[in-house]
């Protein structure tokens, strides 16, 4: 059954006069987030207490909303965990595929990753000692990059900046043949886009909850370990929660089951509680139907934009195959122009140095929203309304 | 002015019939956390989306509320930041501190530390390579363990079983005078009793909020860094949070200034919204003033329990200078007493093999509160009433 995407959009919560392009930055809130916060937070904490962790469940969650997540990256059942926060799972996943390729020394990594991903390696190869090293290519070239030195290729699927695609099958076969293992980092693809993790043969990976999968700010990341490595990966930040058996309190460290190794501490509840709430959506939703439409409604941005809006050149390939769900544009006065567009209740995003950044979620945004945020660009551009000084001045966060 | 400990416990909601020994676990909620996470869930989240990190603060909250928790702490401003777990401010802290000392490998702690501390430990030892070691000794041989081969002395200041307390000023300064750089644990000590890291010359401190702080079930971890070690720690874990100009998005690695730099991923904004209501109950209360009201509540306990109850065995020290802010008691049927006592609506919790953990938080507990668990746990072992199936079957988490 096609999905009735007006159902869908009835199910968020949009401000009044706001077209929200940024939910690949963070989503927006479902209409029962509120209420199934309420209930943790009074009905679970505050009469159960300390109960809570066995009584409303709270210990499962990690693993239970795991499952739910995997459902919509092709993901085999106890494959995936939630908690923690993006960075610390990339640590986690790359600690654990750098001991799986144990006389390589090198990380490969494409310039258009995003930085975290790249510090965190870089700061996994200073604790690991002089002998590792990060390799980053531009992003077209990281597939011709792979070779025999190569211990690890960890990408992020979506460009971040631009939107392009990697071709995570073909990436990962290629890895694979070279004896390489893969992270990849489902920032901008877990809930975007249809992801196969099993078919592709992915080892590891990763991503964020509080973009595409709608959790709230600070929601908990994921980590998926391919079936074939659960039993050997080594967590390397090894938590309590991811001990065999966290409430013996042994003095030593024993690795959990399969996915449950990869816990580390005490799982945020509230963070959790907004995420259950937004899983909700998904419910009967293919992903492919889900990307097909948000391709119509960026071919229909971009089509728009050309045609009406000049100075702006195009960021994103054309191709559908190389495409997450947002549209980027560079335009040298990016900055203030976004800041112009967000004060006409357009929120998209800017990422230096002069990147446009839009998201289209169809989940919560249609053709007449696509539309008329098309003319208050063109607009904005026409009158030059983002030239002043309120729009120039950068904001502590950008 | 003396706390009007009658009025803090009118500001925590506390089920009918429940007497919470266990805020030691995880505390109560205060009667603000339900609207001051709504608050930020409908009118931050909701209307604000993506514009919160700089509209509502969001960005800025790890660092402020930082400085509130480290007034509690003895920390200078600006020393004190919130993020991630315990687990993993344990690795930063570490790491950062086995940097510092470069030609020693051994990491010294107790075997009363926290397992997930000591797993911590054991994971970056082997991350860092063969050369490192954790050693482990008994809580009353630490301070003469210290010796020139110590890196580290990483210690929980207050025994998470027998409620033991180390003389933090006193190690610590042994551990410099051999030294070794200090990671102190302050789980059981932040929000009971007073502690002086300043003062104390204190290296690194970390701990959760959960616990005596109230932020609720998943609330953030604190880091600590002595203000002459913060612009030298490397953060190890290093996100982008913690980068000199995160929206640059720089492909290098630059820390950030001082604390700023343990900063990792995204901080939990929900759960920062809980926390930040628990912090007003600290408004004017003296730290000191607290600690000797628990020790108060503590005597009369082991009074009662002493004169009143057969079989149980002091685990505590006896001296107010050696104790926390909970008291347990040892007996080989522990865990069936505890499920007994949480039925009849005392709760305390029960931590292998043989401890039953009382916490005395005199923000919310009095007198009345004692005397009634102390007759209650006179009639459950002079009734023999724990000695039932239901109350020997182990839960999950225990």
């Amino acid at each position: 059954m096609p999905i009735d995407f007006a159902a869908k959009k009835a199910l968020f919560h949009l401000p009044e006069g706001v077209i929200y392009l940024d939910g690949n930055s963070l989503g927006p809130m479902v209409k029962t987030a509120p209420a199934a916060v309420d209930r943790v937070v009074q009905a679970e904490w505050g009469e159960l207490l300390i109960r809570g962790w066995n009584k409303a469940g709270w210990m499962a969650q990690p693993a239970a909303l795991g499952n739910r997540v995997g459902k919509l990256i092709g993901a085999e059942p106890g494959t995936v965990v939630l908690g923690d926060t993006l960075s610390i799972k990339v640590y986690q996943a790359l600690a654990s595929a750098l001991e799986m390729t144990p006389k390589r020394r090198v990380i490969l990594s494409d310039t258009g990753n995003f930085p975290s991903d790249l510090y965190m390696a870089e700061g996994l190869c200073r604790t690991l000692g002089g002998q590792y090293r990060l390799k980053t290519v531009a992003p077209e070239e990281a597939m011709a990059a792979i070779d025999e030195t190569t211990a690890v290729v960890m990408l992020t699927e979506v460009d971040y900046r631009t939107g392009r695609r990697h071709h995570m099958a073909d990436i990962t076969a290629r890895a694979h043949e070279m004896g390489a293992i893969t992270v990849w980092d489902l920032a901008h693809s877990a809930g975007a886009l249809p992801v196969d993790l099993a078919g592709a043969k992915a080892d590891f990976a990763v991503g964020c909850t509080y973009k595409y999968l709608n959790s709230g700010p600070g929601g908990p990341a994921f980590i998926y370990v391919a079936p074939r490595h659960a039993e050997v990966a080594r967590p390397a930040l090894s938590g309590w929660l991811g001990h065999a058996a966290p409430f013996a309190f042994d003095l030593d460290y024993r690795p959990g089951a399969g996915i449950e190794r990869m816990r580390v501490g005490t799982p945020p509840v509230l963070q959790m509680a907004t995420l259950e709430a937004a899983m909700d959506v998904w419910n009967g939703v293919d992903m492919a139907e889900v990307h097909a439409q948000s391709l119509r409604l960026q071919d229909q941005f971009i089509k728009g934009v050309e045609a009406r809006v000049k100075g702006l050149t195009l960021a994103t390939p054309r191709s559908h195959l190389m495409r997450g769900s947002q549209v980027s544009f560079r335009h040298p006065e990016g900055y203030a122009i976004m800041q112009a567009l967000i004060a006409e209740g357009v929120i998209g995003d800017f990422r230096a140095p002069d990147i446009l950044r839009f998201g289209f979620t169809p989940l919560y945004i249609d053709e007449d929203d696509v539309a008329r945020a098309v003319s208050i660009l063109a607009r904005i551009i026409d009158y030059g309304t983002w030239d002043k000084p309120e729009f120039k001045a950068r904001a502590a966060v950008t």
